[in-house]
């Protein structure tokens, strides 16, 4: 049994704080707002991981006015999205995610955030980086967003899968 | 067989207009433009399931300014792609849709949303939905975004598959 | 085993040049910017083969300044793309494009264009085509958005698919 799920995010750059993206550090780059640490590439790994099991969303997960958000490293929430898919059978098979804005650069650190990213998810994580040729929000450099793509899967007889009222299938 | 479709759908806020979004009316809402009732969330939903099959899109499916379409309720569109998908032996796996938007908040009305989508899909749908940090047309409350991604599949025997001109594969 | 990527392409239009969008040239349309050909919708199908395989994106591909890719046809980049997914014994199953702009007007080329990508992919590629209700830069006429999602396969035996180090996880 396999499902998809999709998820975008999008932070506004915040000069005044570090930049976390795709589970890393950026010394020298603007960073993101948000609660958390505003790491849009997680968040939106986050959403269609959920999506994809039909779980809500991040911002039904943690609650956006939690003392325990802010500042939070944006990977713990991958980790607490894929416990909640486990507890319904669900195992990832992959994810992949689109960066859209004019920076940073990824080609250099992409190998290294994607294993960090693969070990987070326990399956294949893949980044690509593009920008929009200087055109909207992103290309005016106000920020960065990013368009995650997940498939899950689950075996047949885990799950109650064909129940009326089965949390799966809302 | 399995295949992966995508449909993204944008509406102007109609200050004038109920709101139609996701197959629920919701009351003291702006609602948003455009033929039929401005459901974005529905509308993605039939590019995804319509591009799966290699169906076309709303826009071929739906005359844009045929008479019928005026206020028309796209949870009805969606019926009909799904019957174009039948005819060629598809079925839906699920759909996953984000919402991007600064309003309506989605999550008290996301269980009655997915509920009703996903009757209406005979699979499972299921809503996200995020804002943009104020950036963009989403941010500035201009309008809202749907982004849906959707799973079918059908029986190896069906449909016309490995026929040079077998429409599914255009 | 199969797995999904997802690949997002904005360019920016040049009144000066001549169009070419989904590997066709559209006569009498404003052209897109960028280096190659500018044709958003095969970039966006590039992203998402290489993203759904672990392998990169077309930035790392085609180096920007690579004196080739000046006017360069970006069904090339498709096939050159394939070609990396087969070396890891990955093949297409279908390609979803959804174009986002005001123009040109897909529907009366739409099946030509289908057929061209869905030889050049050789698996089925689907184009969609919506509006964004004039907001945002694709509203304003300012460029066209492509959002792609691949779905790939290969044999279970095929490639180093659980060695730590294989560049396919990453």
């Amino acid at each position: 049994m396999i499902r998809v799920g999709t998820g975008v995010d999008v932070h506004a750059f915040d000069h005044g704080a570090p930049l976390w993206l795709a589970g890393l550090e950026w010394p020298g780059e603007p960073g993101l707002s948000g609660h958390s640490d505003g790491d849009a590439v997680c968040h939106a790994i986050v959403d269609a991981l959920l999506s994809a099991a039909g779980l809500g969303d991040i911002g039904s997960m943690v609650g956006v006015d939690e003392p325990g958000a802010a500042g939070a490293a944006s990977t713990g929430f991958v980790t607490t999205a894929l416990a909640r898919l486990a507890e319904h059978g669900w195992r990832p098979v992959n994810v992949s995610v689109q960066i859209v804005g004019q920076r940073p650069k990824l080609s250099p650190r992409r190998d290294e955030a994607q294993d960090l990213l693969t070990r987070v998810v326990g399956a294949p994580v893949s980044l690509g980086a593009t920008t929009t040729d200087h055109l909207g929000f992103t290309g005016r450099g106000e920020g960065i967003a990013a368009v995650a793509t997940a498939l899950i899967e689950r075996d047949a007889g885990d799950g109650p899968r064909s129940a009326p009222l089965d949390p799966d299938v809302r």
